[in-house]
């Protein structure tokens, strides 16, 4: 039997498969198929919660005798946007100047076929890993993301799985295979801010409480000064104000109201906790200065309701894992990969509760745009790369 | 033949006609009944414009020879709001505990019914004015104001009207019959302020231009400093900003553009045109400051789009208008009327450019509120002051 070593024939076949979030679109299937061949078990659990669409996942082990690598990833795609726009069909796999084309082709349809061949590589060559290795895939990462990764790990933990480290396959190079590793993430955070004033007449301002001008100084407070310079492995927490929102129609009617929405991207600095009470502080004390209102003694009257599921930061600190990583990159490409936490969250926030990870994977320039594509010297490399990797963490090359 | 010489019987038959604007309600009919008998000679034009409703207005004048005053005026209402929550009817002018309610009851029907009772206190008692006197009331002034006092002023002047002082009977008094003449009016001017930045992910803050970063920096030179300290007769100018809309519900999402609405109360420090240039100046320094995003070099990009018919600042210094009004306050109350600016906009701002003007009436506390009512004492006292006025500024008291 034909073992799927050959990457850009195993993300052909999953690029067909049309998995837009929430629909499962071949792609569990296809891969199941892949798996079964290297000696995998394989479930595919669907999990349900009402107001979101059912999801189907995939949770697959190779059982042996040694530690237990996982790796991780999603098979669901974001939409293909203005499908009149793509030069190649977004689920034909059409190969043109070297790049295969399609949804999924970098995120992360890619980073999966590359571990599929790797491993093959790996069977093919040696006999397979002595330890175990799993694959935990889902089918809603690009979506509400909550029958997706966090119920799986719960799911397969339940069934007393367990793990040493995990690789999960995101895009994480900025421009070249090699650039970036992600040790960790930052923590992100949101909130809505309300300032209740007191409407009136735009001609009789004293007699109103302009809300705009109690938000303006409770902004100003949470954008300057900067909430630290950064540390060590980190990017300066960032805030950013997404919308700002009063809906007052009238030119001389000074409204009853207003909100402003922001996110918070913080670095470990800090905590969900410590954060939120930073951020209290500051809105307390601007509250009582009244910058804009300086004739009005009362503090700015506001309510702050912080969002649902933040996310916490991590930073990864297992050098076995790290290193061993970092080394099959550099051994691949010749190139030096940065050790980064920049960017947005990732389903890395759940893993890390359960095992250390990292993540790395295709360049990601062309995910969630029209065209998105891939170099096929870049699925061989990256393949070279997972390959190198599995042998030297189980230490059987 | 009686004569309306009761301004509380004047009064109870304007208020009975339920002349919420654009409604004629009758209000203007019962005015022509009421005039007729005092030598007046009374037009009842209509004025028409694309997308506004028809309005009737009133033009009333018993010619003499000598100067010509013009008492100005709007017979038309604000809505009853809550009907149920009137203690009595708002269209049945009831007396209760020396208070007639009513809607218009001091905004400002109770003002014409006292001006056409000093005018008819006058006639019997002297044979009346040496020179003209005409009323000026449109039935437009608390809506659109597009069919209203400025087409009429146009409509009488075309017909070889013109006048050498007005008398607007607003109520003006903030707490007293006999706080507050007004000599003038400051000027208004709305605008909206649009940033456009550059859309992007709230995690990747550099690669966007988060257009609320901009905003704040614009609106923060528009707030502060002050625009001046106030002039003699003037409150410092004041802008207020009536909304702020963004609009993206996306906490992750770094939003395209945001925009500012704002509107200005300013006095005769400046002119319409030299606070544009202010503002713009304001606008222009800050964007080059980037107090907010720091790290880009390129100015904020704004736009900035001023409402139409701004509200010119003026200031009556017409001696004898202003002394004759302020003397017979004087007289009749024992009070030293306040002469004051402060406030909103009113029709005065029309008739400014065709005479002196100044504005004096009832008690404003209840207009435009459920159970606006007027004290029929005040009703009696502020005819007494119009008809001290009318005799006195002609010199045949």
């Amino acid at each position: 039997m034909m073992l799927p070593t050959d990457p850009a024939q195993n993300l052909a076949k999953l690029i067909r498969c049309p998995s837009v979030t929430p629909a499962e679109g071949g792609a569990l299937a296809v891969l199941e198929d892949m798996l079964k061949p290297l000696g995998f078990a394989v479930a595919r659990p669907t999990f349900s919660e009402a107001g979101t669409p059912d999801i189907e996942n995939l949770y697959a082990r190779r059982a042996g005798d040694g530690p237990h690598l996982m790796f991780a990833g999603h098979t669901d795609v974001v939409p293909v946007g203005d499908e009149a726009a793509w030069k190649h069909p977004p689920f034909a796999a059409e190969i043109a100047n070297g790049e295969m084309y399609g949804r999924g082709a970098v995120d992360m349809k890619g980073g999966i076929a590359c571990f599929v061949a790797a491993l093959a590589r790996h069977v093919e060559e040696t006999g397979g890993p002595s330890g175990s290795v799993s694959l935990l895939i889902t089918g809603d990462e690009e979506g509400p993301a909550i029958n997706g990764t966090a119920k799986l790990l719960q799911w397969a933990s339940a069934r007393g799985e367990a793990w040493d480290a995990c690789l999960l396959g995101e895009p994480t190079n900025p421009e070249r295979l090699g650039d970036m590793v992600k040790v960790g993430r930052r923590g992100s955070l949101s909130a809505t801010l309300t300032v209740l004033g007191r409407q009136g007449h735009a001609a009789y301002p004293h007699l109103a409480d302009n809300p705009v001008r109690g938000l303006m100084t409770l902004v100003d407070a949470l954008l300057d000064p900067p909430f630290d310079a950064g540390t060590e492995r980190f990017q300066p927490t960032n805030l950013e104000v997404t919308s700002i929102d009063v809906g007052n129609p009238a030119t001389n009617v000074i409204a009853a109201r207003a909100s402003a929405a922001f996110n918070v991207r913080f670095n470990d600095t800090w905590t969900v906790e410590s954060l939120q009470a930073e951020i209290h502080n500051r809105l307390d004390t601007a509250s009582r200065r009244r910058k804009y209102r300086k004739d009005r003694k009362e503090p700015v009257e506001f309510e702050l309701a912080w969002r649902d599921n933040p996310s916490h930061v991590f930073l990864t600190h297992d050098d076995k894992l790290i290193g061993t990583l970092a080394r099959s990159v550099e051994a691949v490409t010749g190139m030096h990969p940065a050790l980064s936490t920049s960017g947005g969250t990732s389903d890395a926030r759940y893993i890390k509760d359960y095992c250390p990870v990292v993540e790395f994977g295709l360049v990601g320039q062309t995910m969630h745009m029209v065209d998105e594509r891939v170099q096929l010297a870049d699925l061989e490399t990256l393949t070279q790369i997972y390959r190198r990797f599995i042998g030297d963490w189980f230490g059987s090359r």
